[in-house]
């Protein structure tokens, strides 16, 4: 029994006051778990595209003040009544993908999307409608379920995951979003052995679609970005080519389906950009050609086509934490890292503490950053 | 031999002069079959909405004039030289969509389109880039690689299966295009055993559906259709259920999820319009759902979603006659006619002597038409 368990922990936060503002670093009341909740001691957490895309008041759902953040690696501290899936001082993953594995969509073999906490964690609270934080007296809202953004936080028992405490907490807090995603996204695709493939988008997303395309062989990898930088990026992963959108002629469709006679077997979108989504789909091959749209794109935004690209045998369908069940299937990701199968040291260009993690959001932005993680500031932390 | 082969045979057809004019009923020229070629003597004749679209003029491919009609049923006149696959005599239906079973497409095991013919196709041309068509000293183009209404046309022999003499033309030529269409499109649908399904757009087409969701015991069968006439006839052909959208108060969207507890397993839009086909994507259930999209669009029409529909895990696909490999599949098709597992009779509601197939044409806009079949006036015809 930790000496802080059934007590509130106060302790260090970046909060989000309000939308469009830099985070402040505060000092937090992080109340105990109750039933069925995990407290978690937060060690290191990655900086996101979609937590800064919250933050720049976009989307529509969110609500300030919160503590955003949902890349992290941690403790748990304690456990509220109930929970029996971890355990005190357990490593472990928050998971902004939930799995509760009792509801309609966990028991129907059919996707990795949980029902369970849903609702509320799209409303910013825990399942029980309410806060677990509070701020110079205020309440603040929860995140995704995570809120690793802040030195202690509360989740679900069906959003955390115990690892292998062997494994790095710095580097496989990546698996808790970008990682994965992408990763996951690629293994998880039906006949994607062996087969042509084209990523838009070069980040932590991108890569890991690639190196998940690598790992199933596939004959043709192609990275597509409009940053020149990308392509030593990429190919390092093992993308077979590069093309720059800007450098082109044409349109980027006409050139990959020249590039791979008729059109890719699989491509994926990780830019978010409802236009590239279109490109993805329209370069695929007739007939067979699947694009997965995995980027998060402003709110209102909407993609179109011609329906004539679906009759003629296209598919458009999209994937969520790479279709990952995050407590089923996290653990092997992370023995996979662990063994050198997947690389997940290779992300992190840039290290920031918490003090500056408003640093950290501007090198997501310089162009040069795959991902920044960032130390919650435990002098103990492994 | 028959004595009217390698000579050019003069009869009847149904020209479409220009686009948005009634058919004229003309006397043309049908040149002998070529190498690869097959002349075929059509005895029936569906007509379906795809040549009332391009008779609109608002098929932007469409070329003028031409003879349309893509829903026949006939018998072998003459074949030119390599052809092996019918033979004089033979009961064949053409196919517009062609099945070489040599390029890539028909190689690939995973569409039922067919690269042979396909670029003169859609110019109108036979594959050599000719017409076997005059009339009154014009060239006269082919539609959809059938031209079946006229008392001889020539196709390809990728675009010509025979099949089961004992089957009555009269009625198998519907499964030329509407019947094989959507029969073909619920049935080959991975995993809808047993599942919810809604179709929108109660025509053949969507009967024909219903009927496969139905032989593949699907839990409930939504019937959609803004015609309360064609309740009776979903019904009839297994729908469980019938909604039309203009007696609803709220959308027909947010209707049918909570009538199926969160949604759609599988959506079929039969009505080419491509806001139904956004309703039948968003109806899908979250994870899983999977809208098929069947319907010609309008020229220029384009479908539109949040990206965010497809991100938590609704597919967007589509097909094109069912899916159905025409040469491999389609006698199989004629068989489940005979035996009585697949209806096919009941969807004739109209008949026409070529004569009067305007009339036809009319009746289809009718309301009250499912299929009028047009018989091309050979006394003889079985």
């Amino acid at each position: 029994m930790s000496s802080t368990e059934g007590k509130t922990i106060t302790c260090k936060a970046a909060v989000a006051w309000e939308a469009g503002k830099p985070l402040s670093i505060e000092t937090v009341e992080v109340a105990p778990p109750r039933d069925g909740e995990v407290r978690i001691k937060i060690l290191y957490t990655g900086i996101c595209h979609t937590d800064d895309y919250t933050l720049s008041g976009k989307d529509s759902e969110g609500v300030f003040p919160v503590i955003l953040g949902h890349e992290g690696g941690g403790v748990v501290e304690s456990v509220g009544a109930g929970v029996d899936n971890v355990k005190v001082g357990d490593h472990v993953i928050p998971l902004y993908t939930a799995e509760c594995k009792k509801c309609k969509f966990c028991l129907s073999g059919k996707t990795n999307l949980c029902g369970a906490v849903r609702a509320t964690q799209g409303k910013g609270v825990m399942p029980d409608g309410t806060v677990r934080f509070t701020c110079k007296g205020k309440e603040v809202f929860h995140f995704m379920g995570t809120s690793t953004f802040s030195q202690y936080t509360v989740v679900s028992q069906y959003s955390v995951v115990a690892i292998d405490p062997a494994a790095s907490l710095e580097k496989s807090c990546l698996l808790g979003c970008g990682i994965t995603t992408g990763y996951g996204a690629a293994v998880k695709t039906p006949g994607i052995e062996g087969s042509t493939v084209a990523v838009f988008g070069i980040g932590c997303v991108g890569l890991s679609i690639i190196q998940g395309a690598r790992a199933k062989n596939c004959s043709k990898i192609i990275a597509i970005d409009v940053n020149p930088k990308k392509e030593e990026w990429a190919k390092k992963f093992g993308a077979t080519d590069f093309i720059n959108p800007t450098e082109l002629k044409g349109s980027v469709v006409d050139h990959l389906v020249e590039m791979t006679d008729g059109g890719l077997d699989f491509t994926f979108d990780a830019t978010g950009n409802v236009h590239v989504m279109r490109q993805a789909l329209e370069c695929c091959h007739k007939g067979w050609g699947v694009c997965n749209v995995i980027g998060v794109a402003p709110a209102g935004a909407e993609i179109s086509t011609r329906p004539f690209q679906l009759v003629t045998g296209r598919v458009w369908k999209g994937s969520a934490f790479g279709g990952v069940k995050g407590r089923t299937e996290l653990p092997g990701l992370v023995a996979d890292y662990q063994s050198g199968k997947l690389w997940v040291d290779q992300f992190v260009t840039h290290h920031q503490p918490l003090e500056k993690i408003n640093q950290g959001f501007d090198d997501m932005h310089a162009g040069d950053c795959i991902r920044c993680v960032v130390n919650m500031g435990f002098n103990d932390a492994p």
